[in-house]
């Protein structure tokens, strides 16, 4: 079997197998790639019965909240492998945290791939495995795929778009527009890690240094804020940085925000990265950040509530908010 | 207004408002790309929250039916726009297909775009209101979105990825490996016109063909079908033809099907492009056209049904199904 899937990867000359515009034709080839790669690495039972579509038990999800949140992300990052995850694992946790920014219980994923012909099997395979061990770690399946192989030079390797659903519990209703005076804004730790990885070793410019991105899935401590306190505002701070989700949070909801710049965790190597590359950490991407707006009284609980969990033991009161 | 938008988009020496860089960063110029032309374009209560995630009422869902179909497909298509629709279109309509295959009443749909730096802003816009078109038209809401720039030569100018969920009635359980023998195969219309449409206006062959793409929503055509037959496989025959799906059905259920060349019904426009380039018809894309494998006794019924509604008066009975 091993023999007869090599017939379908077009091999270079150093012997590495890769994808070829065959597979994205709707035909053998494809079938192989689809069945053998991406429905192996994934193995769930919706997407071993190469339907066109899932198809789920709504009366599970009725067990578990009131209300469907759906969310999408495309994922074009670029180097595709980074210290601390690759565009997989973006992929899985990026889709899983717009679902939990919700309160939402993350369940079903889709998973949409773009490949650039010349993409090697084997980054291909890794980058799956990621996103099979996110989806675990995260409790998601990944229920419906799509692949299209696009020529060489139409897309940059490989761009991944996710999509996913969860199930909200009855009464949770965060909203950017609900922040109020007197409510305090907590982080879950480190801020800046992720983008100043991807900074780090884009392109020719290799800086040596330890810190790694924070991409994982942030539905466990969101359960930890929901069981200690009332959230008015919920976002992950992904592009754009803390800063743009705090801006975001003050015009939806008409407050002032003072930050306390002593307060805000950022590593003394993220630090480093934005001095050397002229940046502010504040606008930084992270891919494991997120901020919550609470009221004041349950602040102190909710901090001590996230800094046991692994991963948020910076956590850390950032700001009041004023009028 | 008009003129503070202005800024935003750069403008090359023919005017031409153009997408930026600035564009995919997260920053002011994002934002307004999203508020003023896509979030203004899809206009639904849903997307004009601008959280992170749609949330949607299980109850409503769990009238409809008793299983949530979740399904996603990525368009990469060139040229972006041709006789019939553009990339807009087949976005929309391929994933409310997908949904539609299996009973299901398609409902709420993601969109995820990634665009080429240097997009004009006029060729998204129209995209855009295809998009919107094509959503209302197939009675769906386009609820949760992502918007990435990719720098020139990083993607072929669009790629649009959707995602879909719909609710399957209680009952209705179509599958590939379901075909017996005895049973019939049933195709809604006209075989190959997309693929026909597109061959015939990519890159410098530009062929004088009146033949358009059949994109459409195919839910109409699925609930005459439920009503008038049994169904035991239904799959919209898109990327490798009728032919593909034909293979699937025979392979998944271990029957022979054998066609009935004469049956399959082929514009004469599209014979034509097919001779032209060395094509076969059954091996050509479709965006609005199925494959129903029905019990013999339903399917007269069935077809006299599909023959009524707009766009399925060609449908005909294509071949049997023998051990």
């Amino acid at each position: 079997m091993a023999l007869q899937q090599q017939q379908f990867f077009a091999e270079s000359s150093e012997n590495t197998e890769r994808i070829t515009l065959a597979h994205g034709s709707g035909g053998i080839a494809m079938r192989q790639l689809v069945e053998r790669e991406i429905v192996a690495a994934f193995s769930n039972p919706h997407l071993s019965q190469l339907e066109d579509q899932a198809r789920l038990d709504l009366s599970e999800l009725t067990q578990l909240g009131d209300r469907l949140a759906m969310t999408t992300d495309s994922f074009v990052v670029d180097p595709l492998e980074f210290p601390g995850g690759d565009i997989g694992t973006l992929a899985v946790n990026g889709t899983v945290n717009d679902l939990a920014m919700s309160g939402a219980r993350p369940l079903y994923l889709t998973c949409g791939l773009i490949i650039e012909e010349g993409l090697s099997l084997e980054t291909l395979r890794r980058i799956l495995a990621s996103m099979k061990k996110a989806a675990d770690e995260a409790g998601v399946a990944i229920v419906s795929g799509d692949t299209k192989v696009v020529h060489r030079g139409a897309a940059d390797k490989l761009f991944i778009n996710t999509a996913g659903v969860g199930v909200i519990p009855q009464g949770m209703d965060f909203r950017v527009s609900q922040a109020q005076p007197g409510d305090v804004v907590i982080v879950n730790g480190w801020v800046g890690d992720h983008g100043a990885t991807v900074m780090a070793t884009r392109g020719d410019l290799v800086l040596d240094t330890n810190v790694e991105s924070d991409c994982r899935s942030l539905y466990q401590e969101v359960c930890a804020l929901m069981c200690t306190s009332e959230i008015h505002c919920l976002r992950d701070a992904t592009r754009g940085g803390i800063a743009t989700v705090l801006n975001e949070f003050a015009e939806s909801s008409g407050v002032r925000i003072m930050l306390d710049q002593s307060a805000i965790p950022v590593r003394d190597e993220v630090r480093g990265v934005c001095e050397l590359l002229g940046l502010d950490p504040l606008y930084l991407a992270n891919e494991g950040k997120f901020l919550a707006i609470v009221p004041e009284e349950h602040a102190k609980h909710a901090v001590d509530a996230l800094r046991k969990l692994p991963g948020a033991e910076q956590s850390a009161l950032l700001a009041e908010l004023n009028r």
